[in-house]
């Protein structure tokens, strides 16, 4: 076994879960990731703590999917009552086909997720780590080698998190009692929205693994304005490429896709929630050096900002604020590298990626260029 | 995929467990069984209920065992919840490497029997079914090609059970009523034993897919005498070969192995029950034409009886008869094809592998070969 595989799963055991002797451990992997449940197994046997793994099966779920009427998909009694004894999850992603559930009606997909509303709730009340282990598949999606694809992902999640988490906390205080958020980028992303009142999260890899990101959700009215997505939305299996939303009062009112359109347009669909935003994150691992279409990865980059259509974050809504309620939470993601700010109460804390504590932060840009007043000139 | 695995996933869907819209359906499955998995989704997604799956994992199981120490093994409550809110459990066989356990301590193994009991009782509770998916290493242990272990496989499982259960019945209604049964094969088999009061099953293919023996539980303080057993014992990846058991007012007061005596002996020191006989059991399956050192199949072969060590089966035993409680069910093997016969409260019911109510059966034998009276003159 690479001993990669080793320090990641010591990784997740010992700083992402916190596993103690007598914890009742739920590992949700598919095949590829075999490797990884068996160091887990073993650092969990260490702890003297009480595994067990839950199957996540692509194919078996598309033959699934395929053979049901979308009216018989229910809540799974059994997967909810495991979940309800359960102190920690260990989500493990690792594709052999990513695109396994490309021939399942998209409804079907709509009533699983539905369906499945109760059982996420529960994990949320767990200590769970989404991660991700490498696979020919998944270096495949990001156009990478198997080798390269398996440095990329050791190289974002084997870092001094300790110190990524205190360079974050500086701009999780800049949100934290903020209230308008603006996103400029480009002649085709220019958003508004409120933060007041919420509760902003420091991803230094607790939940997600890598972690690296600030978040928080929106109030779920307040969003204004268009904004263009750079790197594609992976929905059941497909690929949504060049994602234009346009918000008012919080509600996508118009939606664009440049491939997929009707996947889009289908997740939009899934229930009231769907059409408004859950979550704003700005990334910040720049041991992440590149878009690889991976979402857990993707979103950490640092110079991106993302939302989440769907379900807000249950951390960040105090309960005297607006909750997005939804079956789904679908991250969408820009690159702010270029031509870009986000402003906070009218101060720029990032421009073209760089941080206003960070040495390549341009104080006085030229107008025009990145600059909180002036009309940008965005060259494709 | 091969058709056959197909016409497998029906025969467990709809013949052993019925499935019904609603069900929850527990499918526990190791990796090299991914085509049953897909195509049990399939069966079940028609019939509109709904599965989860637990991985089946011995090379995590080990690596867990071999870090834990045996104290800190105990009942996962999640796995408990879980099956406490089943309907059908579908238990499927297949090996990548059937001696992952071997270097795992034995008292580790013990341990983790024990804690996985109250499992084991909400599992007999459901409606269930342990079946057999072919896979290169268990052909190497059958000693067979890959082809033409799937052939057996197949050949054992796709039958006429209707047929096979009505002749079966002749046999479960000889032993329903009766006290006496004694075993004589050879020189060194002669076991007599108590079911008086007790329950036989017919097991046409319900909880075992492929099924074809007629068991019951003994009185577990009636058992005397002595017993060979011809076909290796596999217990946590060890094989233990040419087991004797002395029995004494139901308990074995000596024991003999010709390798791996220590795991036969660690077996009966799991707990009291361990050392005394939980189930009788007679071959019945003809489909099935040779031992391939598979205890789910080798116990159904026609002209071979089996006892098992340990926990009796509630099916079985009336609340009035006393119960066998064990954290194990271990079964041992004998052929019975030669030399042999089975009396039943004094009657002959088989010899040399025929039934009574069969052509081969012989009315009157020599004295000395398989006759109920004269002495055995057995040549090796």
């Amino acid at each position: 076994m690479d001993d990669r595989v080793r320090r990641h799963a010591e990784i997740l055991v010992d700083y992402c879960t916190e596993i103690r002797s007598g914890d009742t451990v739920l590992v949700r992997a598919p095949r590829p990731a075999e490797d990884l449940v068996v160091a887990l197994y073993e650092r969990i046997g260490e702890r003297g703590a009480h595994p067990m793994t839950e199957w996540l099966n692509p194919r078996a779920g598309r033959a699934y999917a395929r053979a049901m009427d979308a009216e018989d998909f229910a809540t799974k009694d059994h997967a909810l009552a495991a979940m309800r004894e359960t102190d920690v999850v260990i989500l493990v992603k690792a594709s052999s086909n990513a695109a396994e559930g490309s021939d399942v009606d998209s409804a079907k997909g709509r009533a699983s997720s539905r369906a499945k509303q109760p059982i996420l709730q529960e994990r949320l009340e767990t200590r769970w780590v989404i991660t991700q282990h490498p696979t020919p598949a998944d270096a495949q999606r990001a156009e990478l080698s198997t080798e390269a694809w398996a440095d990329y992902v050791y190289g974002a999640i084997d870092r001094d998190w300790d110190g990524q988490r205190e360079r974050q906390q500086r701009v999780a205080d800049a949100l934290d009692d903020a209230d308008a958020v603006r996103l400029v980028s480009g002649d085709d992303t220019d958003l508004r929205l409120s933060i007041a009142g919420m509760t902003t999260i420091n991803d230094g890899g607790r939940e997600n693994m890598p972690g690296g990101e600030v978040a928080t959700s929106p109030d779920p009215g307040s969003v204004e304005g268009e904004i263009r997505f750079d790197v594609p939305l992976y929905r059941h299996g497909r690929e949504i490429r060049d994602v234009t939303l346009v918000f008012e009062e919080g509600v996508v009112v118009d939606h664009a896709a440049s491939h997929n359109e009707v996947a889009l347009t289908s997740l939009l669909e899934t229930d009231e929630g769907a059409r408004r935003v859950g979550e704003l994150g700005i990334g910040m691992n720049r041991g992440i050096d590149q878009i690889t279409d991976n979402i857990l990865f993707d979103e950490k980059m640092g110079q991106t900002v993302h939302l989440a259509l769907g379900c807000a974050m249950e951390e960040c809504v105090p309960d005297d604020r607006p909750f997005n309620e939804s079956a789904v939470h679908a991250d969408v993601l820009a690159d702010v590298s270029r031509d870009s700010y986000i402003e906070v109460d009218g101060e720029v804390i990032q421009r073209n990626g760089a941080f206003w504590f960070e040495d390549e932060f341009d104080e006085t840009p030229e107008p025009g260029f990145g600059s909180a007043t002036g009309v940008t000139d965005y060259c494709p």
